[in-house]
């Protein structure tokens, strides 16, 4: 897994068992795992989260990871966590998911919240995607970020945290890049976003924006923590996964390189003089869109399914 | 080399000799060299070039392909071809280069015009680089620059081409994301300067700015075209190498990434509320240079050069 280029824990001296490149650091178990939580917690208070967190799980190493982390972090913080998992309804996964969360969630003696997309909203992700015009992964995005707000929304939470981590953030530029999109790299990644109440929009952190999915991977291995270790089936479609790949190259020729290309667009783009998407709250949920037509991009996707499975107008 | 995913040339059918990733085109002998040379024709008529035109060539594959396409070019048009070499006395090298140029720029019937760094300002490269604290290249780069727009200059040459590449371009913006290198994403990369004779500023074309090292390479493969066949001993230790070396991963992904990262940056940077750079005359030379002090890169450098082995200041 993590190349092993020191010998030795930079804090205490013993047997490493992990090199870090980006940080050019070697570091035994103990001081892998303080150092790891140590990153999730200064982004906390970077951002000043505090009260109650609604931690976003699907059941991979990253979300794992995170609630893991974020339990033990809330234990001598006042942070009050709970976890959320979506039920997607894909046949031969979600069920397993929603079992591995709910179990381990209890272990932790984090209260869960379930949503269950089949009864919640009327439709399975198969349903949705077997209409949708959209890449699968770009419908089920879609979903899950209007669940995840109305549900933090509903229930009063101010932040909702999610395992999108630096494999991911870097991989969503490095493709912009090389296919000439200029609307995603506008568009930007963050680790943090602000709270718009008066849109119903909680706010958004990524804890783990700067670790890579290795790290996630060896936390949750570290300590014993059940994963969902088969990939979605409808991710294996995705060409993002190509790109993905071509950072085993890249890291190669420079550790940093992850890190540095998401700071640099991220930087890139804060010189461009570029307006803020206006906001509107859509004229059938309530909850905000960037759609002047006062439509989400949700209530249209669910709409054109309804009228597609249900043959009603 | 080329990849050969379509068996049959685009334009004629006959069989295909080689297969661009980027236009998906088959394409036979003939009508790659027709293809290749139609590309250099219509930068040149983009940006208007006509008259005289002083090519840059030092002997590889990128220059010697650049001067036999221009050459034939300008056996239709109003063009007059000079090629510029400069022998920059690397041992076991230079001498090569200069005869390999010399050679096929008489056999082209194309005049030239060859300066001997040695001669001409006193030092070869390798002492320039032994007091230099700059990396090779980047000494190498400061001399060429100012003795080709010198040369051009005093010989009344409007333009100068030179045989940068998409791979150049690309490898360029590559390095520069992965490091972090905003100052060199800020500069960018041009297919295309204007001449600024106030300034004593030659301009300056890259025809192959879109060109990859492959289709330069095949095209002196097809018209026996003599380049040196080693690399610049200097050039090895280069980092820029490791970056030009990714994008074998990257282009099986996809075939157009480098042209599309290295437009998506040109573009990015329009967007970049950047004043251009102000231009100053040296002091010392009176070519041109962006320090405010008044003093350009290669009189510091030189002068330098010229303290330490001359031990005179």
């Amino acid at each position: 897994m993590l190349q092993l280029k020191k010998k030795y824990c930079k804090f205490c001296g013993k047997d490493a068992i992990v090199y870090i490149g980006y940080a050019n650091l070697g570091l035994c178990r103990e001081h892998f795992i303080r150092f790891y939580e140590n990153r999730i917690r200064k982004m906390l208070e970077k951002h000043r989260i505090s009260g109650s967190l609604m931690v976003c799980v699907s059941g991979g190493k990253d979300s794992m990871s995170l609630l893991t982390a974020i339990k033990r972090i809330s234990e001598d913080t006042d942070l009050d966590v709970y976890a959320f998992h979506i039920n997607l309804g894909i046949p031969n996964y979600s069920d397993e998911c929603e079992s591995i969360v709910k179990g381990y969630a209890k272990q932790l003696l984090v209260p869960t919240i379930v949503s269950n997309l089949k009864k919640d909203i009327g439709f399975s992700l198969p349903e949705i995607i077997s209409v949708s015009r959209k890449p699968p992964c770009a419908a089920c995005g879609i979903v899950r970020r209007w669940i995840i707000n109305k549900t933090a929304y509903e229930l009063g939470f101010d932040f909702v945290a999610t395992g999108h981590n630096i494999d991911d953030a870097s991989t969503f530029f490095l493709k912009a890049l090389m296919t000439q999109d200029y609307y995603s790299i506008l568009r930007g990644q963050w680790e943090f976003l602000e709270p718009k109440k008066n849109y119903r929009l909680v706010g958004r952190i990524r804890p783990q924006f700067y670790l890579s999915e290795r790290e996630n991977m060896l936390y949750a291995q570290l300590n014993n923590i059940p994963i969902v270790d088969k990939p979605c089936p409808y991710s294996l479609r995705a060409t993002i996964h190509k790109y993905k790949k071509a950072w085993s190259t890249l890291l190669e020729i420079n550790p940093v390189s992850q890190i540095n290309l998401t700071k640099t667009l991220m930087k890139l783009r804060k010189m461009m003089t570029i307006e803020e998407p206006m906001l509107y709250q859509c004229k059938n949920c309530g909850y905000p869109t960037e759609n002047p037509n006062g439509i989400c991009s949700f209530c249209r996707l669910i709409s054109r399914v309804n009228k597609t499975l249900h043959n009603n107008s």
